[in-house]
């Protein structure tokens, strides 16, 4: 699992390196994804890789290649680590040049990519998990899947240190987000999920998981809600590229519903497995 | 100027690198500093370097290193670097480790600070710069000098790309601080600029401004203001670690008091030079 991408070229992990004036270490200036590997095959690739377009284009950054070349790269990447189960991380910056806050005129963007094996976490998602709350301090673009990830790892870091899986932030009291997720309640028979605005990240998950209700009967709303109505929800789960669709058992010092993963949770557990079988067939490695 | 401090270590430019998983190239994960150099010494060293502890302690980042020490080795490497007239650039990271939100356990920070030659910007101090304004996206813990610069970024470069020198940011319609300085307006011989909470840095050379404004007959209130309040200022001036007190005679298409440097602006560069003659020594080096 040694072989990374950069820009073009196929190197080896440890003769990779980054320039100090990189905009990506002093500034945080670049965007990322993360994709999931099943079976060797990108889940929702085309999803991620349209984003990452995307987010560069709102922080003006060109790449230096189509999103058919960078697929193809990817694909490469996968086969020469031989990944079965597990992400490729992505991310381009705004590449080398003297520290400046204005963009640089001869800029040339920096692209690295590299692959993990992660499991799928489905003690986890099984069992479920616990969460805390956490104030949303982050900036106003969210919808920008930025290197700019201070508040998210300070969150994050809050819910580590005390015991939790996930921060879920709210801004005043209207939920947004999770730490690195998005969150979701279920109430009679309906789900909610904050709205794809500047406020937080339109996840590719939480994309795939709105369009899989419709088959499964549930009813969805795309709005917001309060930090109230998520401790009378009766389920609770976040959703990312690496945690799939994760039950919430217990919010802070509040039980959810039954204490257990919902009937609903479960159902879209299923079916987004479901699909992810469609896309990259069978799964044959066990849990974590 | 090819001498870099990595942790403690002076070592050649061309032989530094950062590891792809620097928390530092893919969260942001870390905080900094500028240090202004004027005939080869430190202008408010101490305040920075304090700042630097006090940046690192509120996202819980240890510095593998006293004040005391990283003072001896920054002026060991203005000398190697021969440095009289410029800025050290420092930063540190929470290192290198698989890359997780929440904290590594253990984790190493990285230090980086190498010099650059930069001249006083004089001809710009004696005429003013223009400034535009922009919408403050940025998050609320603006006190932290931290790597996530990228709101500050997007806006400096809106400033640039309409021939400014900087973009003034405002929420709401109340004006926080410049892209990468402080905002001051001086109104019926009264200076007002943004209290030092969460929403701006507490800028070393807005403290020092402040230090000095009792000596000239200044008042001073550390209170908000509104961008009506900006463009009907008597002087608009911004200030910086590397732009000093920089006039701004034109916000948008409004010109400030007589579209020239104002008299208290004027003053409060005297006695700011005289300030850092006083720490620093004769000032031979020309303008730019």
């Amino acid at each position: 699992m040694n072989t990374i991408l950069l820009n073009d070229q196929f190197i080896d992990r440890e003769q990779s390196s980054v320039n100090i004036e990189d905009r990506g270490y002093q500034f945080g200036d670049g965007v990322y994804e993360v994709i999931r590997i099943y079976s060797g095959k990108m889940f929702t690739g085309k999803e991620h890789i349209t984003r990452l377009f995307e987010s560069a284009e709102k922080i003006q950054l060109t790449l230096p290649f189509t999103e058919d070349e960078l697929t193809e790269n990817l694909y490469k990447l996968v086969e020469k680590n031989k990944l079965d189960t597990g992400i490729i991380y992505l991310q381009v910056t705004r590449g080398v040049s003297p520290r400046q806050h204005q963009f640089p005129l001869d800029g040339k963007a920096v692209f690295t990519a590299y692959t993990k094996e992660v499991a799928r976490p489905e003690a986890q998602m099984n069992e479920g998990v616990t969460a805390i709350v956490a104030d949303d301090v982050r900036w106003l673009r969210c919808d920008i899947k930025s290197l700019n990830l201070l508040g998210n790892l300070l969150a994050k870091q809050e819910a580590f240190s005390q015991g939790s899986f996930e921060a879920i932030l709210h801004r005043d009291g209207t939920v947004t987000e999770g730490s690195s997720s998005n969150v979701f309640i279920i109430k009679n028979n309906t789900l909610y999920t904050h709205p794809a605005t500047n406020l937080i990240l339109n996840g590719i998950t939480r994309r795939e998981i709105l369009r899989l209700c419709p088959g499964i009967g549930l009813e969805v709303k795309e709005e917001s809600f309060t930090l109230d109505e998520l401790y009378e929800a009766d389920e609770v789960f976040v959703a990312s590229t690496t945690a799939e669709i994760m039950p919430v058992i217990k919010v802070g010092a509040k039980a959810v519903g039954s204490s257990k993963p919902g009937e609903w949770s479960k159902k879209l557990q299923e079916t987004f497995k479901a699909s992810i079988q469609e896309q990259c067939g069978e799964l044959v490695r066990s849990e974590v």
